[in-house]
């Protein structure tokens, strides 16, 4: 599936070696107007100046890009995929979108070749989009996981997701009890996890849909597989708070419900957290645990502002990443993500830096998902998972992104320009900014 | 400019007639699943049923659109042309934004050339977005208010716009005296309004770049030419609001401030209104003024939710159209416009359902910008601007908007089904749902 063969990019590239809400970002990003990475077996052997590195890689094929960006590709901590087809449904916050669109649409999912048919257009919009890994729920069934897991084997992907279980406060027919989705789960990881670069998520819908006793299971397969991720959500919406306290009185909050189960740890991502307390951010620090924001979500459905400056706090340190969340959120780019990331920082009179969004996107997405060593930048021996942006795919991005005194279409040969391009680029773009997306070195998507 | 012979289109047609947030969609909205537009001499002759229209215009010629929606063309209520090249700017609130990024970029625009140029990108960006009517904000230079007119006079549309005032707190180079800019502003409402389909709108940026004694002569143009527009800003921000306050200490509110002035009527166009309070939504529903809701501008500053249910409310009704506020707002869509408008009303528990989206965007533009007897819909007599849509422009908008059990691509035979299709394309669509755009009966851009 890889090439065997050492090869050479040429372009400029960017990318985040620290994190830029903790340090001056000229200490965090690496910008090399005029690079060469060079790759072998997959793998980032080499990333510098062009004029350096010319000499001691003369032999190897080099592709080129003018004018365009590469840096690490994305990283989509939250999303769905069966919810493909849903995206955009009409008019409802969570627990009635929930009913209304989300569990008819999942029923559909018992069919394995159905789910193999919305895998692969789901897979491909993540390439189309730049997203190389992704954190992916999929349906209760089984036969899901496997289509999704099938699909992103033959792709090369590296890819986390893991069955949903729930068994209470969801129709029956996306029911099974805390023993049966046990099983089904354990024998999901003994099937995918580590299988080339897949790995399992157990992933309990949420507090809502779970008794305690499945999230106690839920804890069991965490200490039997020390290595598989939690997934699920937590305090996205003020009536699912509610609820949950509602539904478990003896807890200290939401967050506690799944402390309680042992389910808040270093591999643990919880998507949303837009509802969480100081305590709940404090604890989540702590335990070393994950949120994934998922912006277009937090607005479409009405859910609330996430306050990113307690998760980038000094006191409180939350790793975060960006999520799509679709089908609740609107769109598999990460550029509309970022976009929407930085209105919510600014209704919370926050300000988002275009190398912070970037890093969200990459390296921070890799240290949420426990993946610093292999995947959100060009560090030598990464695997080179990268895409290839283009600033000026629109008349009116070329016409933001234009250098003074420099030819049209000019990519910046500086942090500074290069800041101010990709700030206009991840407000305004979309899918078109992604002219290519590589996988493990090799084409999988271009324009 | 305009074809002098009878011509007709075939295609999906859907309009508004009446106001749906006050009546029923059903009795609001007509839509012509198969339907007939005939136009005249640039006007709208005809809608209906093309199988009931066909043989009454057996010989004319007909341009067929399969599968596509033709809509009025859409109307953008509040928008800057010299901000075009500065979208996307970094980092700032309202008045930092202002020294920091507009004051500087609007001192070009002394220069006819590069205003022509600009004006030149900014109409075909319209084009390209489906916008066939706007109002518009020049700069403090009359040749730039010149350099818009000629360019949009060239292409026939039906544009307001004004050349920008102020005499205080801006820098000296965008400074006049409240008698310069009354001149100017006499002259060029001599030479432009009512010229073929333009018209001019007085133009004072806001009130704390404009003396009292400015804000008097804007309210004397306005006596002199009682059919000329105003255009200002209102409301947007909080520290705006605390500042206006301070300079008039005097009046009794913001928007007090223009009403003392005589700038208070039914031909006034306030854009944003943020921050109105209960009695200003009232005085301006009184005054039969309108608002411009500019929500990709209001989340990108972190301006704050516009009030939407209250200015649609039963007790205090306010003339509503949708402003893409460039460069401040994102994109010179109206469907990403429609998108964000979406999230701010869901974060206030509003539903804001796809009709009420494309009313506010057509006919609510139209009565805004008290053009309702020329546009905003297709009823007979009106002028022949309209937007064919595609509904499937991108995969994914394909697969959400795949009709069950019909071939790919189809489009809606019922409301219903028409109202979750529209849904889908304003939440997703960008420029490339647009796929054609037609200026009095005339292709103006196509994709």
């Amino acid at each position: 599936m890889q090439s065997q063969t050492i090869k050479g990019f040429r372009a400029s590239f960017l990318d985040a070696i620290a994190d830029p809400f903790y340090a001056p970002e000229s200490d965090c990003m690496r910008y090399f107007a005029d690079g060469l990475l060079v790759v072998e077996q997959g793998k980032v052997k080499d990333l510098g100046d062009y004029a350096k590195l010319q000499t001691k890689y003369a032999d190897i094929p080099i592709t080129s890009y003018p004018d365009r960006l590469i840096v690490s590709g994305f990283i989509d901590t939250h999303i769905h995929f069966p919810q493909t087809e849903m995206i955009a449904s009409y008019g409802e916050q969570l627990l009635t979108w929930l009913s209304t669109y989300t569990f008819p649409t999942e029923r559909k999912f018992a069919d394995r070749n159905y789910a193999l048919e919305i895998a692969s257009i789901f897979l491909d919009e993540l390439l189309r989009n730049g997203t190389t890994t992704a954190l992916v729920f999929t349906s209760v069934f089984p036969q899901s996981t496997d289509a999704f897991f099938e699909e992103a084997h033959r792709r090369n992907l590296r890819m986390i997701a893991g069955k949903v279980m729930m068994d209470r406060h969801a129709p029956e027919f996306l029911q099974a009890t805390a023993a049966y989705s046990y099983q089904e789960t354990k024998q999901l990881i003994k099937k995918w996890h580590h299988r080339d670069r897949l790995l399992y998520a157990v992933t309990p819908r949420f507090a809502i849909t779970s008794t305690p006793e499945q999230l106690t299971s839920v804890g069991q397969l965490l200490t039997e597989f020390p290595d598989v991720y939690l997934h699920t959500h937590l305090s996205e919406n003020v009536q699912e708070v509610e609820f949950v306290e509602e539904l478990f009185p003896d807890r200290a909050g939401y967050l506690d419900v799944y402390d309680h189960a042992g389910l808040v740890g270093e591999r643990s991502i919880f998507a949303h957290g837009v509802q969480l307390t100081d305590q709940e951010f404090a604890r989540l620090a702590e335990a070393k645990s994950a949120i994934a924001f998922c912006p277009t979500s937090n607005l479409f459905l009405g859910s609330g502002l996430f306050k990113i400056e307690k998760a980038k706090s000094k006191e409180t340190p939350v790793k975060l990443g960006l999520g799509t969340d679709v089908g609740a959120g609107t769109s598999f780019s990460i550029l509309r993500t970022a976009s929407a990331a930085y209105q919510v920082a600014q209704l919370r009179s926050q300000k988002l830096s275009a190398f912070q969004i970037l890093f969200l996107a990459t390296l921070g997405g890799a240290r949420a998902l426990c993946l610093e060593d292999k995947l959100g930048n060009f560090e030598i021996g990464k695997e080179a998972d990268f895409v290839v942006m283009d600033l000026h795919s629109t008349p009116i991005m070329s016409l933001r992104n234009q250098l003074p005194n420099q030819r049209n279409g000019a990519i910046a040969s500086t942090l500074e320009e290069i800041s101010d391009q990709l700030f206009a680029t991840l407000i305004m773009g979309d899918d078109r900014a992604i002219a290519a997306t590589y996988i493990m070195g090799e084409l999988a998507h271009k324009v």
